[in-house]
């Protein structure tokens, strides 16, 4: 393999929210090598994926998983948004021709709109707080339920990827058991980094990804449910009835699934310090608003996901040499990788799985870097 | 990582069908550790998967790919299946709420059945030839269409999971052109064996699979179509413009396209071969009928993917210490992997990539295990 394929940010501190909860455990690296062939798993597959006892997969869905997720019924997918779209399909073939309606806030991740928008369903959002902390009032999801006669399903973001706040999923799911809603929890951001349950917040759905939060290559994602949607979601084939149709039968049949199994235990370990993650989250946040670079979002803020607003930053990239790009670049230089190249005002970061040390260089690389630019202007 | 983990069948002769062909390639191996990191392509995402420059997803997707399957615009998906529902669920949403038909090969394979049903569509199944060689009959194709007058697309598997038959794609491709029904070719067992070219054959969608047939790690696809399709099938999100809402904004989004992109020049260069690998095949076919293990499916045979109907070993199965086990564990002795344990009587297997000592090897086993038990039976 010539240089054109090498992975040039391997050696970085990697601060990309994408990417922190999905660097690779010891054991995947293994299972990634082991297993790294097709059809790797099927070797002695009975009819189906989840079916499959060696390797053991079968336990792993069956039994490791919903009691992960706090759920009654699991199963591996492609990913969260793969998920999100069997969950909504599933719903909206029930109705058949009737145009039903998702209700989800307005922090959604794209991806959860474009499944409704594949699945036939019209997206209600419920908006947030606005600037500076964008949060979601539960009392929001009441009044767009109320909106329209057909919501067949809502949806929140538990953390959602732009600010990483946490909504109260408990009120939320209160309202929506009221008015007879299902609720589905994109857990993207959440299952895997920190403790979360499905059932004990109320949730009738969950979805979670492999390879962004669960120490997972990609792409590769979990699902859970309660019982009683079992039957509508994982119906089966009506002439090949070993075979679930959301799932098109088999869903992760290779290497994915056996990095999300190599890399289970790691991930169950991890969970446990989320406390200590928070912590770093929180430290940062207030170190970097030393130098202007303000966190916005849910404050004190409860996730390693960080949104940040920074004028001095911006007001730099209008004469700094390379312009907008001038931040990348300087980091890019210290080794400090997951800032997409030309943000300067607005960027998210994540301080997930850091050491502290790495965290100190990240805060004072900023602060470097702001200096430096400074300095150059006052010399002028 | 304990022995749990292990793949147990690693250092096996493999002829299992779904796994001859997706194999690594060294380059791919060198890929999978280098990008086995969750999201690890998205280092330097423009906002989807198929315009990432660095890896260079975007000239295999966009340049590469539509040489390679001989179409206009390609994609990459989550595998063959994924693709093929894709594909459907485009062309059903054109319709709305009318309830639309798929015309298929009745061999085709159950995930093409199960992206129909999931996709909404009624299938209409045209017969094959039955016993022995269960060939398709193109006129089958104008029969069905005109018994239904929904019809919005044909499928027609290439070759077939069972029997390996290469049906005549460009007559169908013929017939369903003249009714103005779009011709889908599922090649997730050409693409990346033997030459195939979509237009050259007439058909208007492809699919192949890239941990069956690409030496790739699983689970990934290519999708191919014509030009006038495109606005349909990878139509944009309304409210997230770059978006493709059948490809819920991006596919393999993780190692699996990389593996699929390091393996493409080795797949390129066997492609070449292909007419060594139906010698092997048919080589392989004559010997052991010579014991009595008949190949069924079209003969002389054109695919390394091929169906043998075995009295022999079914009625020594009856007899035998372990019963209908004996054959897999005979031939797991022989570190010969790949007929599902259980099965004398009919089994399907692949002599593709198999040097020719391989080959001579599992022919004087089938040999040897048959003389066994014959022997036995004699002297009892």
């Amino acid at each position: 393999m010539d240089g054109f394929y090498e992975r040039t940010t391997k050696d970085s501190i990697n601060i990309d929210p994408l990417q922190t909860g999905g660097k690779l455990s010891e054991a995947a690296r293994r299972a990634l090598v082991e297993w790294g062939d097709g059809y790797s798993v099927c070797d002695f597959c009975p009819g189906t994926l989840d079916q499959i006892k060696t390797p053991p997969i079968y336990n792993f869905i069956h039994e490791e998983l919903p009691e992960f997720l706090g759920c009654d019924v699991a199963r591996v997918t492609n990913g969260a948004r793969e998920g999100k779209f069997a969950i909504m399909h599933g719903v909206s073939s029930s109705y058949k021709c009737e145009k039903k309606a998702v209700v989800m806030d307005a922090n959604a991740h794209y991806s959860s709109y474009v499944a409704a928008e594949r699945a036939g369903l019209k997206v209600l959002l419920v908006p947030n707080s606005g600037y500076p902390e964008y949060k979601m009032d539960p009392e929001g999801y009441s009044e767009a339920i109320d909106s329209n006669d057909d919501v067949a399903l809502a949806l929140v973001t538990y953390p959602d990827g732009n600010y990483g706040n946490l909504p109260d999923v408990r009120k939320i799911a209160k309202i929506c058991r009221k008015k007879g809603v299902p609720l589905l929890l994109n857990a993207a951001y959440a299952v895997g980094r920190m403790p979360v349950k499905m059932k004990e917040l109320g949730a009738d759905f969950i979805v979670g990804s492999g390879h962004k939060s669960m120490a997972s290559a990609g792409p590769v994602g979990v699902m859970g449910m309660k019982e009683e949607f079992a039957d509508l979601i994982l119906r089966k084939s009506e002439r090949h009835p070993a075979k679930e149709v959301e799932l098109l039968g088999c869903t992760a049949r290779g290497v994915t699934i056996m990095t999300l199994i190599a890399s289970f235990p790691h991930v169950k370990s991890r969970i446990k310090k989320w406390g200590k993650e928070v912590e770093k989250a929180r430290y940062f946040s207030k170190q970097v608003e030393r130098f202007g670079i303000i966190q916005l979002g849910e404050k004190p803020h409860n996730h390693d996901l960080m949104f940040f607003e920074s004028e001095i930053l911006y007001n730099i990239s209008k004469k700094a040499k390379g312009g907008r790009f001038f931040l990348y670049r300087e980091l890019k230089k210290r080794r400090i990788h997951g800032i997409k190249p030309g943000l300067t005002r607005y960027f998210k970061l994540s301080t997930y799985g850091l050491r502290k040390e790495e965290i100190e260089y990240v805060i004072n690389s900023f602060e470097e870097i702001i200096s430096k630019y400074t300095k150059t202007a006052e010399n002028n």
